[in-house]
């Protein structure tokens, strides 16, 4: 059974013939026909494709033919990333049985990495905020969080050991704490969005699930690179993730807490679950003021994703109004009416803050935060607030949920650290020191003889 | 004085501080002002820009910002390659002055992997056979060959590390065979054509020019990759370049050597250059005889690049007639004349050739074969006779033209390795094999300690 192997360690075991791609794919499809059911993770899902893309491959390594560095690793994607071969619906009736006939950027990255796309995974309706069917695998009675839910909750039932997904406000981190499996970010323009739905050209970012800070990285490193069609992205040297994640801190890393206006808002599990973090941390981490208005940027925020959102589905949304959730009709009605002042002030102030974070770095290795409000929430109570992933979205900073903290029905809380934009190496290799020193608490972290085990 | 290490050696040292990206480019510059004049491989070089970009990189370091795997290494382009930047004229009057304003594929790749675009090389008039301005670097009374003279003969004269040409019969290994380079083509559909001078869609491939067989397969890497919008590249996985030129062969390699029917054109030199190799490796080279009419070939590989090129400068030919060479006037006349039906035909019989390759390297690693009929002519003499790569390039199969042999002249004979399609790697790790063993008369290639420095 391969279902609980990290992608590395597939590629590697697949590269030099230990198990075939087929056989991996096969674990794959057997754990989610003996588990899905019960959690809903997938919107699309055909066999004979995904092993056909495994035999594929296998037989590319008989013919002895160049293979990727995730040979034979099932990724999922989320539903709006496009594939030539698969529907995309988006999470929405309107796009029932949508076949784009032509693969998203990252599917043709991932196509260059040997990969295998074993299918779509269950999106909330347009990437927003309406409820999908999906549930949570650590508790079926749990939501697994959006708009990514399926990614996040495929990665924690080790459907898949790595997925895809796409954050315009907490849509990786937030599903990813509630699943208790790694989410990360990477900064802004790093991954093309080139055939992926579009909501806002500003705040859209691709995003990773994984259970291995080593597969995140890896799949990151692999899907990075410079896109003509996607103005965000950018034609110079990118961060090295794999070679970040495996490296060592020179130094003790340093974290800031920022006493956020909306801390307020963290449930008292989380919000003692931190206090005892950062006394484990002591000096390691600085509380610490800032001259930005975080509390305005959220508004700001909420401004240049509902202005965008209502101009990318305005068409859609005016054709087929019955088609869509009670949910999102009321934010639609709201963001047409938002002027292109108030949007422009929105995109003014937000590039203030960006200017702020620009220097704040050269103290601090990352910002400590939290990545949810706490556990995730009984269905039926949405999927959880964004908005303590909302300010690092809006500057494009790189984030990454660690599955650190638990609750005391033992539902997983995230820890979040946001780094440096385009430094996402030093973020994970930050996240790499943090993971061995929470995992072997009453040792010394710095020095490498003592480091347990991951 | 940077001027004489490899690519990889340049960015060792620019990545550790050990010397800055500005001085690398300083270098550069100087050596190419005392020597250029006598060689005229440059045809555009605007010293500010280059520094300016040098400048960027040394930022980036000092910020710890990301570094690519060329950082600051200087590299020419041949100038039918677009860049934003600089101005790309194809070697016509009729692009005097032109500015793409955007950036070829492989320029972008440059740009990421943290390389400096130095500037454009000379090219003959659109990278046909009219000769250029440029005088091979060895002996000045000779040509460079082309139609990549400039890539070539900035490599030879050590003002760059690294070059790109492009090849549609036989414009690297040919120019890289008289300028006693390495000159590399990798398999077609590997390095992305957009942004470069289309002269035929069917035979137009990119090729590198190094003094260093790991540094052609550094920049096979970074240039390598899928793009939707040139058809020939694939999203699947591609050699790992660098992995190939640096692996041992698991085995003495078996080259395979045919009695091709333009051999008659090599001269005495290079017949008898040739004759001492085969005998020197004696039982790991097998004469060949072949199904395929290999002769038929070469008429079949004239038809389709002069109705496609035909296709390609039409419109520019028509409304500029005047301003095109003597040289390529009346092929341009007879490409017109070519009808549809002997252009399918053409392509049918390229496809069976393809076919018969395809199985030809189970038994085999490479074939040996000249890489041009002898060295280089002397200036009048045009740019030299391409057939000796023609066969490879049709068949979109993987060579390089490495320069062991030599006229006694002095002036370097390029010998020419193809290998089997997309297992670039293999062919690498057989050429290394092959420098090695020249490199080392009188050893056993095969033990490890023998083996020459390179």
């Amino acid at each position: 059974m391969t279902c609980n192997l990290t992608a590395i360690e597939i590629a590697e075991r697949t590269r030099d013939g230990r198990v075939s791609c087929v056989q991996v794919v096969k674990d794959s499809l057997e754990r989610i026909e003996a588990t899905d059911e019960a959690i809903g993770a997938w919107a699309f899902l055909d066999s004979d494709l995904a092993l056909a893309q495994a035999e594929d491959l296998d037989a590319r390594r008989r013919h002895g033919k160049p293979l990727g560095v995730l040979h034979g690793v099932p990724v999922g994607l989320k539903d709006i990333i496009d594939t030539a071969d698969m529907p995309t619906e988006c999470g929405s009736p309107i796009h029932a049985g949508r076949k784009p006939g032509a693969d998203a950027n990252v599917a043709s990255r991932l196509r260059e990495a040997g990969a295998v796309i074993l299918g779509k995974t269950v999106t909330t309706e347009f990437a927003f905020m309406h409820p999908s069917k999906t549930r949570n695998p650590h508790n079926a009675a749990h939501t697994p969080g959006g708009s990514s839910s399926g990614s996040a909750a495929a990665v924690a039932a080790h459907h898949v050991p790595l997925a895809l997904g796409t954050q315009t406000n907490g849509s990786v981190i937030r599903p990813a704490s509630f699943c208790g499996v790694i989410g990360f970010k990477p900064s802004r323009g790093i991954i093309s969005r080139t055939g992926v739905l579009q909501t806002s050209a500003t705040l859209d970012q691709m995003g990773i699930f994984a259970r291995d800070l080593g597969d995140a990285a890896a799949l990151a490193d692999v899907l990075g690179g410079y896109d003509p069609l996607d103005v965000a992205t950018y034609a110079r040297p990118k961060p090295a993730m794999a070679t970040g994640a495996g490296a060592e801190a020179p130094v003790e890393p340093l974290f800031a807490w920022f006493d956020l206006p909306f801390n307020d808002r963290l449930n008292t599990t989380a919000s003692s679950a931190f206090d005892e973090l950062l006394e484990y941390l002591g000096s390691r981490v600085e509380r610490v003021t800032t001259p930005v208005n975080f509390g305005d940027l959220i508004d700001h925020h909420r401004v240049i994703h509902e202005y965008e959102i209502w101009r990318n589905l305005e068409e859609r949304a005016e054709s087929h109004w019955d088609q869509l959730s009670e949910t999102i009709k009321p934010i639609l009605t709201r963001a047409r009416a938002i002027t292109e002042d108030r949007y422009a002030e929105a995109v003014a102030m937000a590039n203030g803050a960006d200017n702020y974070f620009t220097e704040f770095f050269n103290d601090f290795d990352a910002i400590l935060a939290p990545a949810s409000a706490g556990e995730a929430p009984i269905i039926g109570d949405g999927t959880g607030d964004p908005v303590f992933c909302t300010l690092w979205t809006l500057s494009g900073l790189p984030a990454l949920s660690l599955p650190v903290l638990a609750a005391e029905n033992d539902l997983p809380i995230g820890v979040q650290l946001i780094g440096s934009v385009e430094e996402d190496d030093r973020l994970l290799r930050t996240a790499a020191w943090l993971f061995r020193t929470i995992q072997a608490p009453g040792e010394d972290p710095t020095r490498t003889e003592n480091r347990a085990e991951k």
